[in-house]
């Protein structure tokens, strides 16, 4: 039985890709996966004969070495050359990296990643990346929306299945689906909205200047790549409404801890909001919404009733609900939306689903 | 561009056939799929030299039709001979075909379909249809379990990416979460166990006997499926316990109309089982469940909190919770789990990525 191989490049070996490296190297399949590339921003191990690295090492490998990355015009001119085929896999957040994917594509290197940059910036790089031809790598990046809950699979099955999707509506943020589920409830709680940032914060839920999570870019930037699957032309993530949870006053101020100090005298603001919430038997959300019938995309605190899906809402799930012609009561999908192993799970299973295509 | 092409063999064009014969002929796609043949019990149309049949007529065209069905020997040989790789989609529930899957499979010949029988009959079927090698056809059935929700996929990914599966609990039966969601919910209801079977039944929810739905055994066969996939040797459907719904003594009445007659007479015990449930903030669903701690598998009534995802279900949903190493918290799929439109996406999907691999 002759065994079909693929050449694997990874690019970033922090959380999510140092997870990645371990579940490959314990994958069994009927393809192997040689990695021939393994880069930081300072460092690289690159296996100019294209032989497969050892996979059990190449962490300690990679801190061992002294050989500095590729530019990306060489990396690409490595892989070009590659023997059999390759897949690209970006474990970065990096801004260039995703500009430099039309190229690789066109190039046919396929691309698996979690980085979602080149999804949710211009619609133009968007166009670019999925207007290839038979000839041009694939392009997988489940984990840019939830990490690895079926959701970008599932909403692209329906799509090219003919399905007319009417309403996405979903919490995509760990940290704000924490700091929301504390803080407004179906059982009443007295937490306040800013001791709760502050335990968020302390249990390494959000990012180290918690406003980074606040601010909604990032559950933008997810939104942006939903609508446009699901066929919403969005020119930017900064094109439609984004309701930051900042109070106006400390979106300037200078640090993190400066913020987290004077959050206290904004409580009253949140509450007020829970409060008019609870009248009516309902719970605050921080959302992100496309909406086909109102044809708007949006970001921000919704209401739901208490027997909503989202109201039941516990720890630092995300949940998604998507509604079509054909699922008139929602398609719902819930779970862990961020970490190391689902985001890298996510990453691998398009890895598999590429190689099987190759 | 050089496009691909595969031939597609339709059996069955009942309810979920004809949804996805429909769909096929809406497709757009970079892949060609020629019909090449048509078939029920009773009629077929045969390309018999492999040119497209014409997908926007040819239900009319089998109706017109006095060209009998192929036995299954001859429709092996006349798929084996197919210039272009082939895609049997199986939209019966016959025993028969699923028994002939592994023939076809050998013979390099891809299987989508949403017909359980397959997968959940006998262990040596399943080991034998997933046992190929690189020339073996591909076989995919999403739509087993849940119609088009995306459950068998995500199961698969997640055991192929090295994730332990700890628990799979669902609801399976529209029929069943249909009446066990009348029956008791978290607002409290009078509505008798025997009145909600007939409304079912009227509605068109369950099958024409609705002890078919009611004895367990459909889904009994869906989480022998899931079981499966997460690595548990289920010997078959009926080697767990399956706790019908159905009272002892209406088990053998003759008609699904006396089953019903006499079912009020039987509403006390289930009353009871409410009651009891209630009395602890919990209601009844009628679930199927594998257990990798207690080394189980089971099918039967559970109770759950008010506050669990399962308890807030609407309509006819299905709803699945798979809990692992990697989803302590469990991830959720829940939606529409019947239906013609969603099963049929479900099986095009399927068709979609076998010709994306072919
Ligand atoms: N963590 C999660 O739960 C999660 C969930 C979903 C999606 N994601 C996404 O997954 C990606 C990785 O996240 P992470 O948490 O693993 O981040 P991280 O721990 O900060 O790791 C980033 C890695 O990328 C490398 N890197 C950065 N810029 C680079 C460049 N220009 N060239 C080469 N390597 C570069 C870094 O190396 P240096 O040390 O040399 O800078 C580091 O190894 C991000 O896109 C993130 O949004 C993460
Ligand atoms: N309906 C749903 O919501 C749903 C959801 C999930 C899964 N499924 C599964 O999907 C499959 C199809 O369901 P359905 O609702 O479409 O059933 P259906 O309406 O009864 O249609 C069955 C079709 O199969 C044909 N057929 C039966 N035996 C055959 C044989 N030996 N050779 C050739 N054709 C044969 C029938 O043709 P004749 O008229 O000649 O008998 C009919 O066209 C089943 O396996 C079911 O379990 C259905």
């Amino acid at each position: 039985m002759a065994s079909k191989s693929v050449n694997v490049a990874v690019i970033g070996a922090g959380v999510v890709g140092s997870s990645f490296l371990k579940q490959l190297s314990s994958v069994k399949s009927q393809i192997s996966y040689n990695l021939i590339l393994l880069s930081t921003s300072k460092k690289a191990l690159i296996s100019k004969d294209y032989k497969p690295l050892k996979l059990g090492s190449c962490e300690t490998d990679l801190a061992q070495t002294t050989e500095a990355p590729l530019s990306l015009e060489k990396l690409l001119d490595f892989l070009k050359q590659s023997p059999a085929p390759v897949i690209f896999v970006d474990n970065t957040s990096n801004e260039s990296i995703a500009n430099f994917y039309p190229q690789l594509v066109q190039n046919g290197i396929s691309i698996a990643t979690p980085n979602k940059k080149a999804f949710s910036s211009s619609l133009a790089l968007w166009n670019e990346l999925f207007s290839g031809n038979e000839s041009s790598g694939l392009v997988y990046h489940e984990a840019t929306v939830g990490a690895g809950l079926p959701i970008i699979g599932s909403l692209n099955d329906m799509v090219q299945t003919g399905d007319r999707i009417q309403k996405i509506e979903g919490i995509f943020s760990g940290s704000l689906s924490f700091i929301l589920n504390k803080f407004s409830s179906t059982s009443p709680s007295d937490y306040k909205f800013s001791d709760i940032v502050k335990t968020a914060k302390d249990l390494g839920y959000t990012e180290p200047d918690p406003r980074d999570d606040l601010n909604g870019l990032d559950v933008a930037r997810k939104v942006t790549i939903l609508a446009r699957i699901a066929g919403f032309k969005v020119e930017s993530p900064t094109s439609f409404p984004v309701h930051s949870l900042i109070p106006k006053q400390l979106e300037s101020v200078a640090s993190g801890a400066e913020y987290l100090e004077k959050l206290p005298e904004y409580d009253q603001e949140m509450e007020q909001l829970k409060k008019e919430a609870a009248a009516e038997n309902k719970v605050l959300r921080f959302v992100g919404k496309v909406d086909f019938p109102n044809n708007s995309v949006s970001v921000g605190i919704e209401k739901y009733d208490f027997s909503h899906p989202f109201a039941s809402l516990t720890g630092s799930d995300n949940v998604v609900s998507i509604q079509s012609m054909r699922y008139p009561s929602p398609l719902i999908v819930q779970g862990a939306g961020a970490g190391a192993d689902v985001t890298a799970a996510g990453v691998l299973a398009d890895v598999f689903k590429i190689a099987q295509r190759l």
